[in-house]
C-alpha cells in the first residue's frame, strides 16, 4: 500500500511555527527562520517554476520527499488561513496562487464542505470534512499507487501521528529556538508506532532525521 | 577562560527527564531510555569503574565531553533529590556512592547551605546557595584552567543557557517520545547567544548535536 510520508522543520526547542500566528503571518513570529535552509536550493526551486539553486546537502532529502508523491493532506491553516466558511461568491484560494507547486491532488482538512478547486498545473484542492482517516484513504486512492504527502501543520500532523498512520518521517531540525508558538509533538504521547531513526543528514543550517517503520 | 561546557541527552519531544519525577524515579517513567545509548559504551563504563565496553560513533563525541573538565555544577536534583535542608546529624550524600564518577570538584547549586562533601577519588561535592554565577566563579577557580562541565538538570540548565554563560553544548537526541515530564528548552527565549551548530553526528540510538561560539 501507498505510504503516508511525512517530513517537517522544527526548531531545536520543538516548535514547527513562531508564537502569535495570524492570516498575516502564518508562520509566526521568527517562523521564516525554520525554512531558510531549504529556499536556496535548486531542488525546492524548481517545483516552484523558479530557475537556479543550490545544491548541497539537504538536496537528495528534499529530492527524495518530492519523489514519488502522488497527493498531499493538509490542514485548512496550512491551505490558506481562511477565517470562516467558505463564500461560494467570493472564494478564497489559499496562499498558494495559481500554479501551487503540488501539480497533484491535494486534500484540506477542514470543517468547512466546500467543491474542488481546480487551479493550473495539475494540482486539485479537495476539502474533506470527514476527518484524517477518510482523508487518508481518499488521498490514497487520487495518488494511484503512489505516495500520499502530509504537508502539515502541526495539528493535523499530531492526529495522524497519534493513530499511527504516518509510515516516513523525516524531522528537519534547524538550530534556533523560537521560544514559542505551535510545538510538532504535543500531545502526541509516547508512541512512535514502530517509526525508527533509520538516518540523519548533517546540511547547512539543519540536521535532518528520517525515521521510518523497518 | 575555561569554557563552561554542556551535554545533555533530550528525547525527540525535547524532555530530558520524563513525567513524575520522584527520589525512588529520579528520571521520570521512562526517562533510563534517553541514556540507553550511553551505558553500553567503554568510555562511559571507564570513569564508573567499569571494565570494558562498546566503541561506536558515540565515543568520541563522549570522549570529548569528558576531556579537559576540571570541575562539575550540577542542581540539587542532580545532586541526589533530597527533600529538605541538609541535616547535619544523618547527612544525604546523594545518589553517587562513595567513589563518584566525577573525580573532580563539584558544585551543587542549592538554597540549603552544607559544608563541602569530600568523597573518594577526587571528589568533592561543595554547595553553593549564592546563584548561577557565583557557582560559575568557584567552579572556574576550581578548575584550575581545565573547563567546567553544566551537568543539569534542566532548570538549571535553563538558567545558564538564558544568562548567555554556556560556551559549548552537546544535545543528544535520542528518537523517541517521553510525551511529558521537564523539557529543556522551556522559557529558555530564542537567544542562542551566539552558539551555534558545528557538526552533529549519527550513532546508534543517538544523533548528537554540538553548538559551539564560532
Amino acid at each position: 500500500m501507498s505510504k503516508l510520508r511525512f517530513r517537517i522543520s522544527m526548531s531545536l526547542d520543538g516548535y514547527v511555527a513562531g508564537p502569535e500566528q495570524s492570516v498575516d503571518n502564518p508562520l509566526g513570529i521568527g517562523g521564516e527562520q525554520l525554512h531558510e535552509w531549504v529556499f536556496p536550493l535548486a531542488a525546492w526551486r524548481a517545483p516552484h517554476g523558479l530557475p537556479g539553486g543550490e545544491v548541497n546537502q539537504s538536496t537528495r532529502v528534499v529530492e527524495e520527499s518530492q519523489a514519488g508523491i502522488g497527493a498531499t493532506i493538509m490542514g485548512r491553516n496550512m491551505f490558506g488561513g481562511h477565517p470562516g466558511p467558505w463564500d461560494r461568491n467570493n472564494p478564497w484560494n489559499g496562499w498558494w496562487g495559481d500554479d501551487p507547486p503540488f501539480h497533484h491532488p491535494v486534500f484540506v482538512l477542514t470543517h468547512h464542505a466546500r467543491e474542488p478547486l481546480e487551479l493550473e498545473g495539475g494540482t486539485t484542492f479537495s476539502y474533506v470534512t470527514e476527518g484524517i482517516e477518510l482523508a487518508l484513504e481518499k488521498a490514497r486512492a487520487a495518488a494511484q499507487g503512489n505516495d500520499v504527502a502530509l504537508a502539515g501543520g502541526a495539528k493535523v500532523a499530531q492526529q495522524y501521528i497519534r493513530a499511527g498512520l504516518v509510515d516516513e518521517m523525516e524531522i528537519s531540525l534547524v538550530p534556533i529556538l523560537l521560544g514559542g508558538g505551535e510545538r510538532l509533538f504535543e500531545d502526541t504521547g509516547t508512541d512512535l508506532h514502530g517509526l525508527e531513526l533509520v538516518r540523519s543528514v548533517a546540511a547547512p543550517g539543519v540536521t535532518h532525521l528520517k525515521f521510518t517503520r523497518r
